[in-house]
């Protein structure tokens, strides 16, 4: 790779954060420096980087100065108010929130899917919500082949995607349940251990949630499809951390499944576990600290024309949040 | 209600027998005699009933003599062996199993939904599908009041679904892992805790499982659409012992959510639980031993026209089994 970049990252406490500060040792990514940023409130700890301990200051746009990319990480308003800043510092904001995802001059992209979005960006690059980036993981592949016409898609997500809070809520469910007694959620709106809460994000007015808008709109702008029908309801269920969609899609063109699968297996980024015979198929407690999403169960829709049911698994922080943020950088420094 | 009847149950000791004692007890279902039946390996052993001992008998032809009702629940070979010679002794079989489901000379009940198909029984009434007797608590009201058109499910199954072993199944996985130690599966595929399993019951060469096709088949027979186009994906849960179903449905006549809500609000069996602004919608932990299946998240699908999206929630063990089963002879005893 190219020489080394001066990084920063805003929300380097959090899950995403830590999952990012791991990918980039991984991943052998050329950072020349590192800085953590987070709220006032983590001033003063430390984590490590390669062998080395760095001190997280507080995230604040005078940290910007000289930096070549700055992962944001903090949730929406905290990336509405720090980007233009990092922009400003001459910084590439790769944003993991949604506040800038819909927004005409920002490019929204999955690397394997939309990489030619990247070639336009003004500073802010931003990253799907986890949900979406998996399931077009699957969808893309299908759609270069037979031209996605429309989707129906039912989320089973983990609990990561709520966050470090997310899992240790999952852990203590089941503590208090294993004890006899009562859970006690703070960060689900409901006891989330042998569970499912149908509610991810919040309520609008039009009975969806955000989370289930995200997956249509953003659906839309990185397939470059911008009318097309989406419908999906998203479950929080009770799962560490990779999430996994069944989706119901129609196709332009006539589909068969032998081509379908290998569309999916020559796709950069997706993996086929489809056999089966064997009992083969991608499941959430493999697609822990992968790479690839996984995508099975690939048949024949029996309810539209044209149509393929399947199922895809990924990481909700690695593809679903830290990976493809990353993956953005990696294209842009190659 | 009547006088009393002779009933009798094979597989008194699975998971659906125990659940059916218990619900002939609390429904005060007029018993006269109860003679609970099963394999060699139970007999010697004892359950008690409204306060009494029932020794469980060896489930043979003799034991029918005499019987009005026999419920059959150990699995289709059992229930294709014994249902004739209980029929011939007189009693009418309540069969839990898919033997007889497809059967055009065997009435397919969920009692609520089509009662009429009872008038006509020549001595075997067939209980559906767990997953399908939920998702048509939540499909019936809006196919009466809008004309159900297609239907595309994908399910959320609790373990209790596979049986007694599969609650064990998914404690001693829980176990295992507080423990730091790997489940060992034996019942699924896979381990369930903490994981997602997209294949329920075997599979079949279109890529399709048994369970899935269910679901398609058994839908149509009950709401008398022969050629309804249904797509179903089924998926095993860490969920103790209801079902979840979210589904997406396009029917004949313009759809209206409040129409809808007000259809499901009316139905008996179903109970209405959709105020998102109160984070009020079904969940499974609330539908363990009840007798009502939850409908809720109704809104307008996005990818269907005259479409709705909606998520049901019911108890496998009761309204997928043992209630439902109990239900159809209620009705046949008034």
């Amino acid at each position: 790779m190219s020489e080394g970049k001066r990084i920063g990252i805003v929300g380097a406490t959090g899950a995403v954060g830590r999952e990012l500060m791991e990918l980039l040792e991984a991943r052998d990514f050329p950072v020349a420096e590192l800085r953590l940023l987070a709220s006032a409130r983590s001033v003063g700890k430390e984590l490590t980087f390669r062998g080395e301990s760095i001190a997280i200051k507080e995230a604040r746009p005078e940290e910007f100065a000289g930096l070549d990319y700055l992962f944001l990480s903090a949730g929406g308003d905290r990336s509405l108010a720090m980007a233009p800043a990092a922009v400003e510092a001459g910084a590439v904001v790769i944003d993991n929130s949604s506040a800038f995802r819909m927004d005409d001059e920002v490019p929204l992209v999955v690397p394997e899917v939309n990489p030619e979005a990247l070639l336009n960006h003004k500073g802010i690059i931003a990253n799907p919500n986890c949900s979406t980036a998996i399931t077009l993981m699957g969808v893309a592949p299908l759609h270069q082949r037979f031209g996605l016409k429309r989707m129906i898609c039912s989320t089973y997500q983990a609990v990561s995607g709520a966050g470090a809070t997310g899992i240790t809520e999952l852990e203590d469910g089941v503590r208090a349940w294993s004890e006899g007694k009562d859970a006690n959620p703070s960060t689900f709106p409901h006891p989330i251990a042998f569970n499912l809460i149908p509610h991810v994000d919040k309520f609008l007015e039009s009975g969806y949630t955000k989370e289930e808008v995200k997956m249509r709109n953003e659906s839309r702008k990185i397939l470059s499809l911008p009318s097309l029908p989406v419908s999906c309801t998203c479950v929080r269920v009770p799962v560490f951390r990779a999430h996994a969609i069944s989706i119901f899609a129609e196709f332009e063109k006539p589909v068969d499944v032998a081509e379908a699968r290998a569309a999916v297996a020559a796709f950069d980024g997706a993996e086929l576990v489809d056999d089966p015979t064997n009992l083969e198929y991608p499941m959430p407690l493999g697609y822990s600290s992968k790479v690839a999403c996984g995508v099975g169960r690939i048949r024949r829709d029996e309810a539209l024309e044209n149509g393929l049911a399947f199922w895809v698994v990924g990481d909700q922080l690695w593809k679903g949040a830290a990976l493809n943020a990353l993956q953005i950088a990696e294209h842009l420094v190659r």
